[in-house]
């Protein structure tokens, strides 16, 4: 699987002619010795993929998760639970990586109720090690993918810490879509708990353990190489447009159709 | 501005403490000598904020992310257009960051149609530069909120490059709303062009040139210390849930009350 970025591209060279022309935009391509120089003093050290990986206890690290959630929240709960461990097992470039920066990820990016933290921190980490598609690795798309669709059709939290901060059984609920607006909506709905309830927060927090547990599983059998992608879902495809596969529950029964290719 | 992070609390020995107790569960406060050790041994060594950060050329940011769309997508290419060129001006820790991991910020997150990638790339930037508020910084979240609102609210793409690919003029469209679906969406309709059409994906790199436009103006800002905050709204005071303002728009005329606080 890990394989797969030497057989698309030899993704240096590409990567430093491509990424050149925007980054030194005016210079002649007599110069190309110097340009290439250039590029390759600017690209970043550590965008070479996949980051060095080791397998991670998924239990355990949802009972991170969970616990740093009531630290720097959803996103950064995520990135923090799988790269903290990182630091300790493997240390660079992991180390390097400012986790703690991903705070803002809360409440669907400052309180905007766009993509929940969670899945949002997961991506961030499938991408951070498998690398990007222009590396020649498509498993960091590929995960995300799942992890978009996990999140969307499983009753959620699945993570139940050893040691919670609420004892009380909460409710749990499928949000059919990965936006934090909605996710937490239907769950405040179904348990009839305001936004700023322990509650709430707790659910939240368990919803990001619930995140890293999947997510670790994923990079598990990615690192074993039996890495088999199970989202089913490409609403670019289907409808035309970038999406959810929860058209109704906006549009009700008046979905549009997007403008279509000429023929 | 910057000085904030001191004036909050002291940051490392703080977040030294808080930060340990999730990632060294089970040690027993008696070893705190220890503790201490290993947290600063496991926290991100590029963890202190605010980054070094040099005045950008707006204009000129613009033009490289407008480039960089075609090769790396809408969020990395915003991140890229700043992260390339402070790699440049003034190295660590910008040269250790992996700004094309974030490729998969393409169509909402690997085309989920969830927060568009401009604004997503912006948010990651200041957040990068500026810290999150756990080291006492609130501009990253603030200029978050800004250019949330800002994507939301302005007429869109407002910048146009050098040298477009497409030499035909585009039509510009209020959102209303972070989300790729809903940007994309309304663009589309306005411009009776499909997805996949070399004009929608032209809009598209000119709405992420001239998301990074905006952010450099905050940062520059910010830098000088001149920023002060222009978001206006706040869905969790408002609306008691995360969200946007345009709550009819999904919900029409049946918009549900949120949970309140118990008396």
């Amino acid at each position: 699987m890990k394989d797969d970025k030497e057989s698309v591209f030899e993704p240096s060279r590409r990567k430093i002619l491509i990424g050149t022309g925007a980054l030194a935009a005016g210079v002649a391509l007599s110069q190309l010795g110097g340009l290439v120089k250039k590029a390759e003093a600017t690209g970043g050290k550590t965008e070479k993929w996949p980051w060095p990986y080791e397998k991670l206890d998924p239990a355990k690290t949802a009972e991170i998760c969970y616990n740093e959630w009531y630290r720097v929240f959803c996103g950064a709960a995520v990135i923090n639970s799988v790269v903290g461990q990182l630091r300790e097992k493997v240390g660079e470039p992991y180390t390097s990586f400012p986790a703690d920066a991903f705070l803002f990820l809360e409440g669907g990016q400052v309180g905007w109720g766009t993509i929940c933290g969670s899945p949002a921190g997961a991506n961030i980490v499938a991408n951070l090690i498998i690398g990007p598609r222009t590396a020649g690795a498509h498993e960091g798309h590929a995960i995300s993918a799942d992890i978009m669709q996990w999140y969307s059709e499983t009753a959620l939290p699945t993570f139940t810490p050893q040691n919670p901060k609420l004892t009380a059984k909460l409710p749990t609920t499928v949000s059919e879509s990965p936006l934090c607006h909605i996710s937490v909506g239907k769950w405040m709905k179904e348990a009839n708990q305001p936004l700023k309830s322990a509650e709430r927060k707790d659910r939240c927090a368990r919803v990001a353990a619930s995140t890293a547990y999947r997510l670790v599983e994923l990079l598990n059998d990615w690192h074993d190489g039996k890495y088999e992608s199970t989202a089913t879902f490409s609403s670019a495809s289907e409808n035309g447009i970038t999406g959810q596969f929860n058209c109704m529950e906006c549009h009700g029964d008046d979905v549009p159709e997007a403008p279509q290719p000429k023929a």
